[in-house]
């Protein structure tokens, strides 16, 4: 029996499928994870691209968006046992280049923008309050990395009650394997797994249920 | 450049080492756990058997214990997507013997106990709450499965501050590429893992220390 | 200028209005507060007396309805601080008749329930995931007391992006000076306050529109 | 029977008393707190004035120091609900000079500091890890206004295993009655009340221990 079998004989991995309302996520976008010398590598250029296009779908129908970054305080103390497992992230600082959104992916007037200290876009954040302000309970999710922040943010999304979305060409990490891993494993327990193709033909339906 | 050199490349990885006082956290050993035709498979079996010990060697000096088991509600429609998911887990009520803690390794009088909904032991308890009020700085973590609740909770004790040491003997999964490939991915960026062995050496330390 | 002067200068105090999808939550109507000797005092009893007259109105139409209750430890040792301040806390186990839910505004199947070990109804619980994966936006506040575990639920809900309504016939309090005071403060920031009249005629609008 | 008598007969307001190591919490001393034609009033700038001393008192013996303000993002839709009670608050964004920390109590180097949207220091924030990877107990809590977000805190405080004192002279509200109120229901439930003078005493016994 291999591993995947024990997870089928269990019945994990049963589809979601979308709720009554959507939003996007997109984490960790910063200009740090676009450089292997620094938080990147891998895929995590390919889906910050990809999400050009998630976001243009997204704002043509008005749908809901959020971005999350990580940053750090001066010395990296706040972020406590995080900043000892990964000492780089202490450097995240406010006032890094380093910490910037990546111009391409960057909010605009009237989306919801938060700072996170940890793995999850929800812990300390007040991400779940603007969900429930805006009835939303579908989340299509980009960013980095796969195995991590992205990971993290479904798990969180599905204790919360929503239907997490992982958008698979918008999410990249900084090594193949994590990045596998993670989407089979969020699949069978979490997550959906869609293509960006899927989530704009999702969105353009809605489009047309507007104009119809 | 394999996937573990990216990560030595950008300093993932490195020893949090245990805190100034701790606990030990028991996440999921219920029943249906250690059947592979329900929940189990793999090594939860042994992993139970090891935590026999690792309870022993925390109870013999003191140190704070908790323990966290998933329950969910007739029908199971309080768990949300996570019972879409996984169908099988509505199925955990409290009144199913599935549900209840393993004998050789349940709660005694003065131990926490948190019923959760989720995969990870602090969303929806007050197991945050339980280590302030203990003071509580590193958790030796036991349970299962590897890749699902106890991941979520090392993620989760880290953002909270805490030093997540994985007890490697004492934890298990349904199937082994994720019990491995958690212990290394928590490794790298949230979490010590220390053998039993390791665990019961600093417990002694701390029993000579009280009798100094 | 009077203490309210200052808070109309500033623009405290606008009403919310419900929002898309409204539930009810019911909180710690147990049996402990039902009596002077032991929790309960004032208007307590008249408002468990209203809060049957809403459940009613509620299932009628099908709103979604939760209930909280206060459970400690045998020992209290879990609920920590609150249990030093406030003593008698501690005797409210699962097995003391007192922690039962008073028996004409219990829960029935289908109806969230969790168990908490603080004030707010929010806190140690996974009472704001079954809030989204049901799309409820507006809460219609009901329990005791008003200028305790209520208002905490109030000020919480606020925080969760929700539209806190207290319903005023419904909630209760050992004292009259508490309960008016929080009345009016909770108006001042963070919730509407609405009449039992009010809320069912709310109800009855929802009924007729799925009847239409 | 007035209403305190009941507060006593059931046993409410024992004293809580200071736990193995506290920190300082200073909430929302905003330059728009300063003046009663913004959110100001009462006695807010007598306790800006005596948290300077406090502030002083704490950095002498390194007790460690946490600083939390209100922001909103331009436009205050993320604030949700807490901006349609409050219309004013959506106009505490980052660039607001309103919003800025009042000079003489400000943060310095190696203090944390978080950003909040709602009432709550711990809503949205990582107040509760930085507490636990500090090994935080007790929190000495200045701030405005007394009955609003100092209340919030302290109704978190002890949710979270924390024991909350609140100094007396160092909160301040925009109007009497609700300070001299929130601060007699905080001492029934929630919080012990201190006086400057002796918080300033137990800061000098640790300073003694310290030399000794």
């Amino acid at each position: 029996m291999t591993d995947m079998d024990i997870f089928e004989k269990q019945a994990f991995g049963k589809k979601l499928g979308i709720g009554h309302r959507a939003a996007v996520l997109v984490i960790d976008f910063q200009v740090g994870f676009t450089s292997d010398a620094k938080f990147g590598g891998y895929n995590i250029n390919d889906a910050i691209a990809n999400t050009v296009d998630l976001l243009a779908a997204a704002r043509e129908v008005n749908m809901p968006v959020a971005h999350v970054r990580f940053i750090a305080q001066q010395g990296g103390f706040d972020i406590g046992p995080f900043g000892e497992k990964v000492p780089n992230l202490r450097e995240l600082t406010a006032d890094n280049p380093d910490s910037a959104f990546v111009t391409t992916v960057a909010p605009i007037a009237g989306e919801y923008v938060a700072e996170k200290r940890h793995a999850s876009a929800f812990f300390g954040t007040t991400l779940s309050s603007w969900i429930i302000s805006n009835n939303v309970d579908t989340l299509f999710i980009a960013g980095c990395t796969t195995s991590g922040c992205v990971r993290a943010a479904a798990v969180d999304a599905s204790a919360y009650g929503l239907r997490p979305m992982v958008v698979a060409d918008c999410v990249g990490d900084r090594a193949q394997g994590p990045h596998e891993f993670a989407l089979w494993d969020l699949s069978q327990k979490y997550a959906d797994i869609m293509s960006l193709a899927e989530v704009k033909q999702y969105m353009q339906t809605l489009e047309m249920a507007v104009a119809a």
